[in-house]
């Protein structure tokens, strides 16, 4: 689907295997694209009851906080998902996973930033992906509260509603130096030795919050780098789609597109160059990532 | 106009005596309430104007990223306020100070959260406050893009929009050991030794980002402390009309009322209760806070 990974290294003048394949299957996933826009329009009315009511708060046994919306939102999600592609497996954070030996898995993520939900902050959203043969494929990026939503098929092109986004460093940006990191939270800095320190002495600066909204914004062109470990499947899957479509970057440490299989360490990057300068930085931090 | 530190510390048996000042006065301050808010409403058009458009963004002495946006709001609420009170002071970001001994002064952050406004993150707000000798007596807490606007004068009750709101500690919190700090950046909790090792020790979790947002979820319940170091007047100014209107707490480390002398170190809290424990905490760090 998206090619061998070294085809992601070609030269510019070189259209990247992945771009042709591309070319050649125009929107052939605008119905599933359609049908992950559905479960999101399904998802934000629950959303939208929930916040800032007070809640029941779960404690899992990773400590993260779990809301009633995430489980209502995942029962009617896995429902839908269930009566229009029975054979279709489905990934979601609540409920754990059915069929996943299918060749097409649904990842779902009710509530991406539960502790922003919690908090009564609407920069929440909720992660829609379908991931083909372990790529993700087609991914939304919802804000129930906001009525944004980010989309992108592979074949098409990445949109915030209907409108095109791109990726795009910042004006002033020809470095990392320049850059704002973006993650949301200090501990997922944590994942590897030394890594907060080389994105503290190397970024301009590091801003926190934001959880899925931060990839969003970098499809969108507003942000540069995204750095964040320790995030599950639900957390990542629907972001490949989004920012590869906007002509970003999103890898894992080793610089291997993201996968369902992907271990959880994630880059994102405006650009390529962007991206490589991340990854080299990473590459002084062990031997093995 | 707030009676003396000491009144805040009465029991609840006896009502504080600002309590009672207000209540002699009720909204005495209601024209310079509407007169605020006129001031957000001048103020909302620019922010939505710049939003997400690239930003010839400068660099300031300190560091701060400040937007075109900050300046041609601060330059229109300036002349507003210069023909309608023409012997009233102006404390602002951009354009410093003027008639800062006038009774009354108006306090401007034209733009509060202005790296959550160059990622394109739609939660930065515009502060206006009128402070009398000193006191921040109106508060009114605008967030452009949303749409949501918090507001309070000595008198009334405090507001997001038309309905009233209050600042409540959440389901489940006993003390401070179940709360989340809302802080909006590590840096913030670095101005003093050893506060952000006693938060991360005190606290069930800290939460980051946010600016002013943090303080406006405070009022309305869904938040139970914010802690920061070193913010500006115009940074605090037209939180604590706000807090206090909605029944919580906002204070410096020594559990004195903010003031425009006040030194930026910011105690926000639900309730009495919750303050006093977080300021029982501060006080083990130092003897002079």
């Amino acid at each position: 689907m998206a090619g061998p990974p070294g085809a992601r290294r070609t030269s510019p003048a070189t259209p990247p295997l992945r771009f042709v394949t591309f070319r050649l299957l125009p929107m052939d996933f605008a119905a599933d694209l359609a049908f992950a826009c559905h479960l999101a329009d399904l998802a934000r009315p629950i959303a939208r009851r929930w916040f800032r009511t007070p809640l029941d708060v779960v404690t899992k046994a990773d400590a993260s906080p779990v809301t009633q919306a995430d489980l209502e939102i995942e029962t009617a999600l896995r429902r839908a998902i269930e009566a229009r592609f029975p054979a279709d497996g489905v990934l979601g954070e609540e409920h754990g996973s059915t069929r996943l030996d299918a060749a097409r898995v649904w990842v779902i993520d009710p509530i991406d930033g539960t502790k922003a939900f919690t908090a009564g902050k609407p920069l929440f959203g909720t992660l829609i992906a379908l991931a083909v043969d372990g790529v993700p494929t087609v991914g939304v990026i919802d804000q129930p509260i906001s009525g944004e939503r980010w989309s992108a098929a592979a074949g098409g092109g990445a949109a915030l509603g209907d409108a095109p986004v791109h990726a795009r460093r910042q004006r002033g940006t020809r470095s990392i130096a320049d850059a704002v990191l973006a993650t949301s939270h200090p501990d997922l800095l944590d994942g590897v030795p030394g890594l907060a320190a080389l994105c503290t002495a190397r970024f301009r600066a590091i801003a926190y919050g934001g959880d899925c909204y931060n990839y969003a914004l970098l499809a969108s062109g507003h942000i540069d780098v995204v750095i964040e470990t320790g995030l599950k499947t639900v957390d990542f899957a629907a972001l490949r789609p989004v920012i590869e479509a906007a002509g970003g970057v999103i890898v894992d440490f080793a610089g291997r597109p993201l996968t369902l299989a992907s271990d959880g360490r994630v880059v994102a990057a405006a650009d390529r160059a962007l991206a490589d300068e991340v990854l080299a930085a990473l590459a002084t931090l062990a031997e093995d990532l």
